[in-house]
């Protein structure tokens, strides 16, 4: 299979580089920016140097519908909707890593993303790519989960579906390096506002925020509202996510740690880990797993799950892929056999 | 004054030595190391050259009354109470930055230090120096508070006091620098183990959640448990602490941050952020400042904390300060005019 | 004595203010950005609430010269040129520490920063105050040195003056961390581009080769070149200088010590480290200090040293208090008695 | 071919399985710590749950040499001499990752190893294995090269095969990630001491400077000595080494790039930059290229060679696993197709 990656300079294009490389089914036959004029890719990105040889294009999507069978959207929210329209309307295979196309209510996109959406039925027809849930994708146009909402809706999912926690008491406290802030430049990506520092920079506002309950509502209608927060670490990838719920009924630790097994064992890429033991944040960087840790607290109730993630990998291209894999009707695992980097 | 520092090499010690070559009313006298030999104090701190003239002493304890008005215990949990002993004897004045001396209760120290403890006279003689709270030790024994603790106790005061929260719904979700971790080394205090990485440590185990109930119960004696949990983020200072709670009756955000600004306006060391303002970890590196901002969840219910402070100082050598300057009658605020170093 | 500074919320305004607040004899009057309009300090710099109560306003040169008796321009390059000037016409005190005063010779500063320079009597009139040199500031406009420029001038003194070195073999191999780069938003100051990266950013290109230069032709008029690189380290303080040059006579590494440590006894602020020791760079962290360590190779006859500063400090604030110290006739050291945050 | 690991839980080892796991000809038949019991990989390992599924061995010579074709040592200098001479006995394939079999000439071992060296005659047997210039080994005993040294091998060699440079000009300035210092715990691998820091470590002592001499005189007869210094910056991964030297006749920045990208052109893992561009060092981190940059000063002759590896990958693990392709007559990129994580 061919694709075309559009937004191939920003992290998330970035890493879809470095993944497809190495798909054993896929072949990339062009890349695009949809700002910059650059001369060559490894102008930009020295890494690439010998591994990909190809032009850095501006973004010409009828040539990319002749030459391409499917087209990576890694380019920013706000603008995927603006260039997915062409490919939409061709019935063209789109895997947009964005925002644009994870909410289905209308108004919630203007709420969150303070902008206006792309066209509502469009929204309608977009499918909803949590991939290690839906293996079966039900669209042309993908719409790749938020890093943030992937940690959260794993972390939650056997809690939620199995109705086992009181449905007002969920409290996220997610942290990420500072890639998934992206490229742009701001004050607040600046290595020294970063560099050992610590920050909340979105208390119950964060634009995942409606994906997540998008997603948990379709799992179980009683859930209402969570309490959200994130933070920046002084790291480049990752996300660590602590989630907190009180179970319903007294629990203990073993056996919670046996419903979160149970649950994952069929899932390639959920990593229950050992019983009372925390993943830490490097283990799954450079590849797609998504580990998990859980705990109970036999006096208050209060269910601590644990969860970290590479946010560019689980949380952006890597699942991206799992999601091509399931639209290929490929083996979900396909291309994704990436050992994590560590130390 | 005259003082004394035993355990001055570790970074506890160290961060006395800035604050105390710059007291107008202290001058160092002798300083200790409990284990090492050295020759000279700028062979292990190159940074004290021309700063600090004085030889690094074993402990002479005799010695030490003669020359000194006080002794400060910058050493490990477990050393301390050996040291101590001859001191409390003579009734000579100690502050002790360590864990022995903090827990009343028959068999605390036992269950989470894991080793036996000082003698229980000794424990009930120490004045627990929370010195925002206890402005006059009632003890020539000051156990000095731990840095978690601290911060968990400056976020929870105003909400445990006046009996605002449900009493089971306390979640403290605590974040350390690694200077934090002391100087030994282990494996999980390697550079490759913490750079690029965040990791939970201990789960509901930390040996400073004993005397987080301590106090909290000296408030309000309704409080059974909290649920809490330490994690380790890869900077040298600073504890950044999220605390969560279930407001018993209905609050709005204004209502809330007024009860915090009302609260802590007369406390020169605790400020209160401006309304929906968090701080950030590095804007109290290097000072004695707890900075605290509050968020309500108007859906949830939910209070949350957002707690700041710099581990070396407010939460081990200037809170110790702070203690000598209330031991001393001093204005609190002595020597502790620090300015965060930023960026 | 008053002072106004001007740029306060960039990294050297904000280091002048914390070294200003603790200076016995100085008294902050105003603080001014030339850029933004804001509200109040403690909105952008909210490490200073409670410790600097002083509106954030813009310029007013006329207003400043009536309240102050000197002004610090914290300004970046090119800026500082067009504020000076009507302080200058006054002839009222000035310490610039932009590169804009530094250069005397024409055309240099048209070459080196690729715009116009000041007046060239201005130029002529400014006082180049490399602080543990020069004493007696000539004028009443003082130039404050670059902090690569203060740290190989430091390092190249004893050798340059006493004619050790063949001078065309000078090596230059400086480190810095980001906050030398300034506040300025660029692809290459954003954490990405810099956590677990090293970087070469000019090669025999930085605007503070002219001013070395220009400094050693003072001290020895054989020189005339040397090879001058500078790469970004991630950290956020600090910079590294290791510097090369072949001894023109065979030495031993005692007597090049001796000559290092006799010539540098008498100044406070540059430590000599022992025999065969070099200093580390979180040794001088916060503090004024240029720390040295100097090795001899007997068989190739290179000479390296090893220089570490704090380039908020000994490279910029530090250095403009120490001059500011000269010019009011002061003993240098006051105010500075800044102990290293260490760790 | 079916290879085992000794020493897979030191940071060598770990990227051994790493690389390995994607090799397609090869396949990890055991893996095996020289030091502890412990009970499984991923008890340690974490990261490898679900990828590699074997117990962790005490070494057993006998047993690996039925099971497998090939033996990796990653273990440390002193551990490496004492394992290997089983193997050798029986000429059983051996590469060797540590410092043991890199030294031919006699006392050099003892010298900078302070240790007693393996049988002299296992020296000479062993094939020094710099995989871009060797590529047929000349024996079943390869040792490995270290990381400074392949790093400094491979910026001078053009020069140094050429003789271009006077050959007592050589300045090396090394900087390491602390990956390189290996698993073992000491106070200068602690975080604390390395965050926020620089430190240089061994002054012209390092243990890597005999192996490049004797390489580079393998080239040169008439080199005799070189200054070089290593330090430590606060990075996981990665070596970026400035090497300076004098040319002996005048040359231009462009044909000294073309000299380079001349010689380099057929080498597949060493990638000279477009001119006057430097390679920085995350460009290159978990690849096996080596990334070299060049600058000529014009006035005084010195050539600036800036090179960027990754330490664990071609500064050990990858330049081991393509001394393998080289034994088993591969072509020298199999499984080497590695794309840098970046950012």
């Amino acid at each position: 299979m061919k694709v075309a990656i559009i937004g191939v300079t920003g992290y998330s294009g970035i890493e879809l580089v470095r993944i497809l490389l190495r798909h054993p089914n896929v072949e990339i036959s062009s890349i695009h920016s949809h700002a910059q004029k650059e001369k060559g890719i490894t102008d930009r990105l020295p890494h690439l140097s010998r591994l990909l040889d190809l032009p850095l294009e501006p973004v010409d999507p009828k040539r990319i519908m002749e030459q391409a069978d499917l087209v990576f959207l890694a380019t920013p929210s706000g603008i995927s909707k603006e260039i997915a329209q062409v490919f939409i309307k061709a019935d063209f295979p789109v895997i947009d890593l964005s925002g644009d196309f994870r909410l289905k209510a209308k108004g919630q996109y203007e709420k969150w993303y303070k902008n206006s959406s792309a066209p509502f039925e469009y929204l309608q027809k977009a499918h909803y790519g949590l991939a290690d849930f839906y293996t079966k994708p039900s669209s042309k146009l993908i719409a790749n989960p938020g890093c943030y909402a992937t940690g959260t809706l794993l972390s939650l999912a056997p809690l939620v579906q199995q109705d086992m926690i009181e449905m007002d008491s969920i409290i996220v406290d997610a942290k990420s390096g500072l890639s998934g802030a992206g490229k742009k430049l701001s004050s607040s990506t600046h290595f020294v506002s970063n560099n050992e520092n610590m920050m909340l920079y979105k208390m119950n506002s964060h634009q995942h925020i409606p994906e997540i309950m998008q997603q948990l509502q379709t799992w179980n209608k009683t859930i209402s509202a969570i309490q959200f927060s994130t933070s920046l670490i002084p790291v480049t990838r990752g996300i660590f996510i602590t989630t907190y719920a009180k179970s319903k009924e007294r629990l203990t630790q073993s056996r919670l740690w046996e419903i979160y097994q149970a649950f994952y064992q069929e899932k390639p890429f959920v990593r229950v880990q050992a019983q009372a033991v925390y993943p830490e944040l490097r283990q799954i960087i450079g590849s797609n797993f998504c580990d998990i840790g859980v705990a109970y607290n036999e006096i208050t109730k209060i269910i601590t799950v644990v969860t970290v993630l590479d946010n560019l990998v689980k949380g952006a291209a890597g699942q991206a892929v799992q999601n091509l894999n399931h639209f290929a009707g490929w083996p979900e695992e396909t291309g994704l056999d990436l050992v994590p980097i560590y130390p």
